[in-house]
């Protein structure tokens, strides 16, 4: 029996503790919160007690842990977990600073442990299926990649605060979905925006509109465009061309209704947002991170897929104060 | 702690089983199966004991049985279970004839107790939002059924023949569909078919196709085709036509991937089998169940269902045969 | 120059002349209609003189005569052209009785004249491509058909009662169809129906619904469902089940607009009517029958196909009215 | 009757031919061409004269003119029709440099006479219903436009050596349909792109592949993807969010089937190429042109459509070859 510690108890959190208990040989031993009560009520679910980091991480026993917690926590647990020779899932992003995630990443590499990192959208049915039929050659080689990544709506203007802005923030997801894809590096980013959704993103310091150009180095072409708000829902699609065909990725709906009205034909929206969108990926991913770690198979999103990522968003974020075309080593 | 019994660890006993351990304060405490090793693997897996049906109804601590075992048993295990004063729930069909499973559902009368029966396809989330929204008046009076109903492939001519028939074996859930949708019933019913797929299966006195016509009390109109064979696999679909508009209800598909390719532009085909067609289905019928009895809520495909449906199935048969139209009092 | 003359001015008769002045080397030289200004609008329009029916007969330079009067003209129109010697292109039916229309079919073949039936729906490029592909052999051997046939609303009940009954007048091109897909003649038929629409279509002796089921000399079967009114519009489907697979015909859309809104995501509703929607196959027809006139080719629409599916129209129609299942021989 | 003179015999010049002569009270009076055989066949097929351009400026009957002749005369046709007081309709683009293409304009302006670009895209019914419903409200402000245009092949290099680059020659028509849909001007252009399909098109100096985006003065963002070869043909799309919701322009495709196999289940690929897939485009736009000439309606793509489409052209070769964004006035 796998025993984990759980840290973090929020949304996220608990979606990750009930795809954990169902991992045949694996236990919820531990769950840490800031706020102790609901590390209770987790815990409580899944039979596991509340600890503290300093406990989880001193038990032997505890084999794993699960990185759920706010944003700006995930590097020092990192570099701490590994040092106590933990195996590690940790929520995107690594960090918000490069320079952090570099040195969770240094810290990762000299403990020699797991560390997956949660960009669970290549744990989706449907991504995971356009990726493994272009690497079966059904396209021939990969050309043109066109991303579409829209929120229903914004969060808080206090959330984007301290969110690292709209790149680091959500586009960090369509960036490795761009290095996943084209299995490619970028050579050169440009990236624009604008704020049309809410004055208070745009006082905020911050976008709700981008539009993002990545060349990588074999000269493939990747577009992303992005909103905080599609008044239709969430909708994540992204298609891919390459010299012999195009595979694209397609929404996924609550049913297969489809209505013939006197006004038009109407089929459902997409499902509403990434907690039902990506339902089978978080099962998937938590599913590959205890697989890997039972049978030593390579992990499909390292910390290192966490780092470009991150230099992407941090590219990209150059790109648009800087009113200019970023290069990339 | 509601303590359940199951009898059938078949596939479908099996599928049952995992759907009712995740059900909150349900517990499984017996597996019985008439192949010890069966029901011993089921049992292992999720901590229940072996036992005789004698042993189980003998045990006031079980408080409900899931009957998955063999066609020809469940009228006779809904009645002893009747008797000994247990919830039911019963794989469809109740029986192959009419006569016992009258009597299974006199039983259940008489015992007050809740039987349902496992008419899945009522709990699948896109038939299920069919139902609602015509009942929430989207298209007005309904007034045709069409019911497209395929399976991928026959099954062994050893199985047809105990089967009772397409009609009883296959288009069973087609009948309780067309009650359930047109929310009405049958006053007369025509069928016909024919032997395209194995001519084993004629020569087994069943069809492998079958073209079913119903016409109801208020006038309404049900047309149900069926195959043992769609070379493209499992085929579930059905529309009805209303005084306002259509609601047509699709199939499922595996991904949500589109391919652009030389030829055509192509989807993926319709999920395999009943198991991944109705995977959500049969865990949200178990949930049902549950709750119904925890809380008392009407059962949505009780044992009277059950004997409708068998009713239609003996009349198409009867209309077969006689090659004649079949009027229901 | 190819001289041709048109027997009717009406709606069909105008759609019939505008593609057939567009055959390169065929001049429309007569209009005939019972309503003087209707006949002198449409010659005008084209450039051709208004006459009467002798006068067209007896007109050496008139090589082919189009009939789109009303269905109680079409055999005796039929029978005076061929014994003039004309081709003949002449909407559907043939007539309403079986005599009528028989007769006309043997003063076809006496004449040995080109005689097409305006079964349009064969010239459609979605309906001409599947008998097509069934052709080359995509789906291995049909084995089912499942036809349906909606108009957007009931004509006037005036039309109603002489329009020989909705099998004759609405499903006669569906009977088409079905011999046409499926390659095969009807050995019985079944067919019920309901007054749900319009209690004055009941009223008249007519049904609004239908619900037909063919079964073929090979055992194929055929299901056709039929309103005058679905609240959508005019929809025009038909799927036909081989032993390799299936193939759809669908309807068509004005545009291929999709709306992702609030509620849900939409397209526009099928076209309108059979103008639009059989907008193509209208000219195409034409062409066939010019082509077939110039050059020899078969027609694909004679008059045994006229009279077959008026056979399959009173049988449907004794089989409603007698309450059985009728044979054929 | 209007007389109109044709200049250009080639296919584009045929298609505008066969949709001239279709218009109520206009006739094709002349052809025009350098190769003498290719204008001699279009006035036999439409019973107009082979004439010279000076004959045709020269003739009073002639109320309008037809520009489909090679790009590089367009401007100085442009002239010269303008100062015979002509009506012009000419072929996309008005010049392949910014110059000539202003004093087109200017001589345009100067004589007050109507000249309208064939940017018939805007004609088509899926394009122009998009644009329709974007103006009625449907999905509140417009504030993204991600378009996708793609041709099915390149054409040969000697084409590409006098196209005036991939810009130019193939993302006028994107421009123009960017500057439409959104209804708004560019402030800034940023464009990349590659090589990949053929290295004799990089040779030529000129692109395959681009991505280019495009900020407008209210902040809207606008990107666009094309490529000179999808295997998968022609593909002709574009999507608009807005602040209410999003509409989709999808493509064409010449039947309704669906093919249900043992693979997959699939559908046509779009219409070939443009011929195709503007047919009704190009029909609709003749109509809009002689519609405005007689009843002096406005018209939907005038010349200062053509310069502004130029102007975007030009800033994006600069974009490219400069490796910057490229700031507009």
């Amino acid at each position: 029996m796998i025993q984990v510690a759980l840290f973090g108890a929020g949304r996220i959190g608990r979606i990750h503790a009930g795809n954990l208990v169902r991992q045949p040989g694996v236990r919820l031993k531990y769950v840490v919160d800031v706020h102790a009560g609901a590390a209770a009520e987790v815990a409580a679910l899944h039979g596991a007690s509340v600890a503290s980091v300093d406990t989880v991480l001193a038990d032997p026993a505890v084999k794993a842990v699960l990185i759920a917690s706010s944003t700006d926590t995930h590097a020092d647990l990192i570099v701490r977990a590994a040092a106590a020779g933990k195996a590690i899932f940790c929520e995107k992003p690594v960090d918000l600073t490069l320079e952090r995630a570099r040195a969770a990443a240094a810290a990762v590499k000299e403990a020699k442990v797991l560390c997956m990192i949660g960009f669970q959208r290549r744990y989706d049915p449907t991504f995971a299926a356009v990726k493994q039929r272009i690497a079966a050659g059904e396209i021939g080689t990969p050309e043109m990649l066109i991303v579409t990544s829209r929120d229903p709506g914004p969060p808080p203007v206090s959330y984007i605060q301290v969110s690292g802005g709209i790149f680091k923030d959500m586009l960090i997801h369509d960036f490795d979905i761009f290095r996943w894809i084209l299995d490619d590096e970028a050579v050169s980013v440009h990236a624009t925006g604008s704020c049309l959704v809410d004055p208070a993103i745009g006082a905020a310091g911050d976008l709700d509109c981008t539009a993002v150009t990545i060349r990588t180095a074999k000269g493939r072409l990747c577009q992303i465009n992005t909103t905080r708000r599609a008044a239709y829902g969430y909708d994540q699609r992204f298609e891919v061309l390459g010299s012999a065909g195009m595979l694209q990725a397609g929404n996924h709906k609550p049913t297969e209704v489809t209505a013939y009205g006197a006004v038009n034909v109407s089929v459902d929206k997409p499902e509403d947002f990434f907690l039902e969108r990506y339902r089978a990926a978080y099962a998937s991913e938590m599913a590959h991170f205890f697989d890997a770690f039972a049978h030593g198979a390579a992990l499909r999103t390292t910390v290192h897929d966490g780092l470009k990522a991150l230099e992407l968003a941090e590219a990209a974020t150059v790109s648009w104060r800087e009113q200019r075309i970023v290069q990339l080593s």
